[in-house]
């Protein structure tokens, strides 16, 4: 039977079988120590002569764990006996026994296949697992069902810019920018509250640190709020859920990133201010007049919120309506019933309340330039019967970015599509 | 406070506040009678007079309980006033509050946004909810890591027929037949053991109860296996999990549409058959010589596995190497070390071991007329040493059509997508 790496301690003195990947081969004074990588760690082994071995094959190995204090967890295993179940060629094209911060996120990217047996690497992705989960457990916790919606869709939600174009047999379709349409469609169905993990794209030309063309959005839509604050208090529910998991089960990778997450219990402090006090406050900071909430204000607000409330995230609220989709709430003639909210310095989050009675959506159409027709089934919602609601969506990417401190964006997907990189 | 229809009862003698849909509105005796739905049920309202409702409205209503052995539930309220949160129209095209099994496929699928509507087209989707939670749950389990991978590809995986086209800024890439290239790079990586939920597509032009061209995938890919065997293992703990928990959590679900799940306790005692035996047995039950596994011969096992091990399921494995994909390991010169698992006369699962080693990699593809350098950096993941591995997928619609019995898998789809079929 296999032993894990992370659990050879608890075998001294016995015979084992490990299985994993050869990270590391040393010689010295005629014996060879081998460092063997499996999914739960690193365990030395050691054989008298030398290793016939490449870094990155896979093998088997029989011996005998031998208890050694100097040896990663405190045990080795004396080899016996070493089957190479693949050979890797010796031509690795980048390190993956050696710290990654010396390698160009190009070559991490170029060569994604291997840069993600890195160890620090991986540990990207179990958090980001992890992520998921807690998102979708403290959900259910609250009453919501997962949905799985379609991503080929007919008309776009966001306004009709920024969609990828798919040849769907005998016509065209879009790859959808959100499952807002869905959420909506499914909160009216009685279902009320609603979550969906799944891919958006966006069409967008730019290349930047904190832009992906294809994300996971955690979408969230919930029945019978009374003001978008309601979707900021579940919010702050799903995140501080979030990261008391991320602080008790990965404190490994936070260590090996240097990073940390918000104490659990003060995201309930989070502030939440105005898009007028948001442009006030980031343009006494910068010192100079800001005109909106771009990158340059989320991370003047983020440093005020640290400052004043001791956590580095901030709820806006009231965004324009020039700024926000057709379905969102007004509020006056020019102010919404939205907000993002921004953490450390990235928007991380928009949402807000929806539209939800038939005379106002069509009243609302003409100012965006649409119709009921354009929209497809999506008026039978509204016609029928909606309650007051409203959503949000979190993007994946950049809460693990976010928590772990990462330069770019698309360090945070496992393979990020830009509009350079379709693979691998 | 609002309170849930469910938990009415409980609240008896005392005044509540209810909200949710008009489902149904009686007349008699100058006394309305009105039944409210909410996420978790239905519950009686009771006022003097006349409502001016239509069905589908969203109310909010203020009223007082009273117990009534007759009311569902046991108690009903009596009305002290209604607000009408949003109006429905009263042209309801087809109806909320009737058996759906009068409705043909096409009028619930035209109007999906309201046949969703429907209490128990809605169960069909918390009981896949819970599918999709209980398969994620009993991998994690079992030491496996949710990973969400790109559906946006440069090449095909499964062969490069049946590829829908993006039109991805200056070119061209493909939606993913399935996430085979990542599951495996991600078992390379050293994580070793990985799920993923997410969204498969297929170019067919398949006109079928058992098609649909966008579908959810529950993909699984595991490193160190031996035999294909051990992933038919893996498979009968998710199926024995996932049967178990729907029996004690979605029980109404089952009675309402008079549906079973096989004993979980039957579950290991699925029959392993080869591709020749299955031929054989079909050929026997259908009186003539049948000549693969199609449709028909999977009815015809599905019912030899019921007659011979009290259950509806039968793997099917070593299947010829002409109808696999080219990453299929080989068995001899004409088969392979992969199988399918057909449940109630339907193919729910295809999977098998993998080719690993680099050199077998390379003899293979000219066989399949691929090349290296064509599969981008596929090859990557063998050429610096792969674990032996295999995995496999369930097709969450079908599972969830055969669960319950329903005749067309597009009802097993909340929005599908088909030939014809791009909206809503």
């Amino acid at each position: 039977m296999r032993v894990l790496a992370a659990r050879i301690a608890s075998h001294t003195g016995k015979d084992v079988v490990v299985k994993g990947w050869v990270h590391r081969i040393r010689e010295l004074g005629g014996i060879s120590f081998i460092i063997l990588r499996d999914r739960s760690g690193e365990v030395q082994l050691v054989l008298e002569g030398s290793a016939d071995l490449t870094l990155e094959s896979v093998i088997s190995v029989k011996g005998r764990v031998e208890a050694n204090e100097k040896a990663p967890g405190g045990a080795e295993i004396h080899v016996g006996e070493i089957e190479v179940l693949a050979r890797a060629e010796p031509d690795l094209p980048i390190p993956i026994n050696q710290d990654p911060s010396q390698l160009s996120l190009d070559a991490l990217l170029d060569h994604r296949m291997l840069s993600l047996r890195i160890p620090k690497i991986r540990t990207i992705f179990t958090l980001q697992a992890g992520l998921v989960q807690y998102f979708a457990d403290y959900l259910r916790s609250q009453g919501f069902s997962e949905i799985k919606t379609s991503k080929l869709i007919a008309t776009g939600t966001e306004g009709g810019t920024g969609l990828f174009e798919v040849n769907y047999f005998d016509r065209k379709v879009y790859l959808a920018q959100s499952p807002q349409f869905y959420k909506q469609a499914m909160v009216a169905s009685g279902m009320e509250r609603v979550f969906e993990i799944g891919m958006a794209y966006r069409a967008e030309k730019h290349d930047t640190p904190r832009h992906l063309n294809e994300y996971v959005s955690l979408d969230v839509e919930m029945a019978f709020i009374e003001t978008e604050h309601d979707l900021m208090d579940l919010e702050e529910g799903i995140l501080a859920y979030m990261f008391e998991k991320v602080k008790s089960e990965h404190e490994e990778v936070l260590r090996l990133w240097d990073a940390t997450v918000p104490d659990p219990e003060r995201v309930k402090d989070i502030p939440r201010i105005s898009y007028d006090e948001g442009k006030k406050i980031a343009s006494e900071r910068a010192g100079r007049k800001i005109f909106e909430i771009n990158p340059e204000a989320e991370r003047l607000l983020c440093e005020w919120a640290h400052e004043k409330a001791g956590i580095e995230a901030v709820f806006v609220y009231g965004f324009p309506r020039r700024a926000r989709p057709f379905y969102t709430y007004p509020e006056g003639r020019s102010s919404t019933r939205s907000f993002d909210l921004l953490f450390r310095g990235l928007e991380i989050t928009t949402g807000g309340r929806r539209i939800h009675e038939y005379s106002m959506l069509k009243e609302t159409l003409p100012l965006f330039g649409l119709t009921e027709e354009g929209l497809g089934g999506y008026v039978e919602i509204f016609k029928y019967g909606c309650p007051p609601h409203g959503g949000f969506a979190i993007g994946l990417e950049r809460l693990t970015q976010k928590i772990l401190g990462l330069q770019n964006v698309r360090e945070a997907s496992l393979f990020p599509r830009d509009r350079r990189r379709v693979s691998p």
